[in-house]
């Protein structure tokens, strides 16, 4: 989806309104979900991941004829490799992406009544949950590689957030997969949050997944992408 | 969809129809879901968010080459100001809408063995749950805005209908997002209802959302909209 | 769907083979559901609604070209009404209902190791129930006649699927809405079960249902249809 | 989809990892669902099922276009009888199956910080749980033999996610109806495991279902197909 050099701001408007949303979805919901599961911890999962692939659809519905509807650094960068994106549109893409992701995490502690910023405590460190991290990256990127390739919009959407919603289950981190998600959500202190030490080790983890992913769909198409 | 002027009659009983059934569905899945629940809210809003989304694409798929399907008189005053709608079609509208939502939680009520006409004592205010109504309405109206616009019937249906699955658990009010399902839910003392002294307040978020919601789409299409 | 009167065995077999699926599944999610839900019976109704949600889409998409996939002896009356069926395959329809139900109930019985036929004591009567099937049955007339006539299979395959996977939820009845159904259904003692001497209540009630479903949908169409 | 005989290995690996991925998502998604549901296995099923559908649509729809997606042992012998594959590509195809469940398996046990490999010790045996999975099987080959041969590929691969979700909830056994699965899930000692004892009774019970889904499908399309 390469774009014209003239007027990107729509598109950056596009990256920073999208990722505001969904951060105030997956955090909402789940904050939503812990306050009301009564420690059932699956019954809050199950509302925190069924909430954010139904937003994901319509996100990706909505902002992908204006930017692509990336929300995801590992995405704009992956796309710029592949000569989809300029360059000179990175930098807007990823700040966009950024402030959008934390603004959307104080938008949802604005709407339940919580400290706007906060710091995270939740420890989410280690082997297995990096190998889950990997996983969902390299997973999503071979989803986006292979099936947004075919220029179907609501087909992209459909997989993207079908996806997201099952990842949010098989991997033991619960699927980031985004650099900017991650990093704002070690602003909150509630279910969906990371703390601030743990946001490196999981980065590292979604840039190696998006080459194994981009690797892979190499591979499946036999060299031809 | 501006429609001729001559019989305007089927459109106003789809509105009607479409937004008793839509309050049916709300009232009665919130009633179903705490009674079967055992006190586990999570689940409850679980039901009653997935019963309200599927229901929605039904809805909206079914009413939508009859009358547009707003079931919300947010949406038919948007419509009017934008032409899409003749002025003198409004009163119909909202009439049919106030209308039917009332209907339509009284048939709740008759179908659960309980009084038609309730008063509701749930306590729904404050500034964090009007934040809510403005995100849900301002959410709620850029989809419609962006997506609606493309002339994809089910593809409008099934984006407003995740939307608000996801709203029930991102925002702190459930996202009513809809001043005639809110004026209605005030007349049931079950799980969907909002004290009538609550009513004003989150009107009013509403139509502050619908306006935030309607800027932002003109920006992101940077005017042409 | 008007079809020659050649070879019907074809249909009949379809319609045989999809409502004992059907049956199958809402009987057999309804066991697994409450076997496994500890008593929340949310959680196993949620199940069962999902599951039946799930393979409804399935079988009218698989079934449909075959035989309409009706499944429901008040949808194939009121398509010989309309005639889109002609009377004389009626009587075809109607047995491949009802013995296919009565094995789909076997089926899940045999699945879960109870005894192939049982009798129900699942007490389900009274004006609010029956109010809840004159509800469900309307609906779900008024999609049919709304929708399916729109010759696109798999939107009236959605619609179905989702209007009966609300209805589980905001009808106090559970929404049985087809007579085959619910006479199939008094054979089971379990979680979906309906006591014999409540059939005939539940019936009458889908059969006004029936009645206001076809009213509403004429008066949309202003008499068109 | 019938394939030249030149290159295969892209049809390979898209068998090998999209059972890998299927395995990842059925263990992962199950042990997840257990560790946070406090002990209502409905809840966990309801996890399990759900991420397995949505991946179910997305590993479709991304490798159907590869290799088919087939993901399954009884699937690739049922295309190669019906020389949609030629029988010198069916020792690739199953290798990649039994391969790739075995490494998703151990993914998921990875990601989770368990044994990579181990040995089930959940009991799944008996006749009801047999006449589950000849039911499960026998739903699934009739779902792709009518559905898959119209060519929609999105129409498959949703029609076969739903069926799996919903055969989770309604047949005994959970609804394996895989073999290269049932074989893989004897490796981990989780909610998704099998005995190693009580493998060869499901893969009987498979492939009689296969048998019968097969005999339906040709009967309801009297002789056709």
């Amino acid at each position: 989806m390469s774009r014209s050099n003239s007027v990107h701001y729509p598109a950056y408007l596009s990256e920073t309104l999208g990722t505001l949303i969904l951060l105030a979805v997956v955090v909402g919901s789940g904050i939503m979900g812990e306050q009301l599961a009564q420690g059932n911890t699956a019954v809050a999962l199950l509302a925190n991941s069924l909430a954010t692939g139904c937003a994901l659809f319509v996100l990706i519905t909505l902002f992908g004829p204006l930017s692509g509807a990336h929300f995801n650094p590992v995405v704009t960068l992956l796309s710029a490799w592949q000569k989809q994106l300029t360059w000179s549109q990175v930098p807007g893409y990823l700040i966009g992406q950024v402030v959008g992701a934390l603004l959307g995490v104080a938008l949802a502690h604005g709407m339940f009544d919580l400290a706007l910023i906060q710091q995270s405590t939740h420890i989410r460190t280690g082997g297995p949950q990096w190998l889950g991290e990997i996983t969902a990256t390299a997973g999503l990127i071979l989803v986006i590689q292979c099936i947004a390739t075919r220029g179907k919009l609501e087909l992209t959407a459909a997989c993207v957030a079908l996806y997201i919603t099952a990842a949010y289950w098989f991997t033991s981190s619960t699927s980031f997969a985004n650099p900017a998600v991650t990093l704002a959500r070690s602003f909150t202190n509630t279910f969906a949050g990371i703390a601030p030490s743990d946001v490196a080790g999981f980065v590292m983890a979604q840039l190696i997944g998006a080459g194994v992913g981009g690797g892979l769909a190499r591979c499946l198409h036999g060299g031809k992408q």
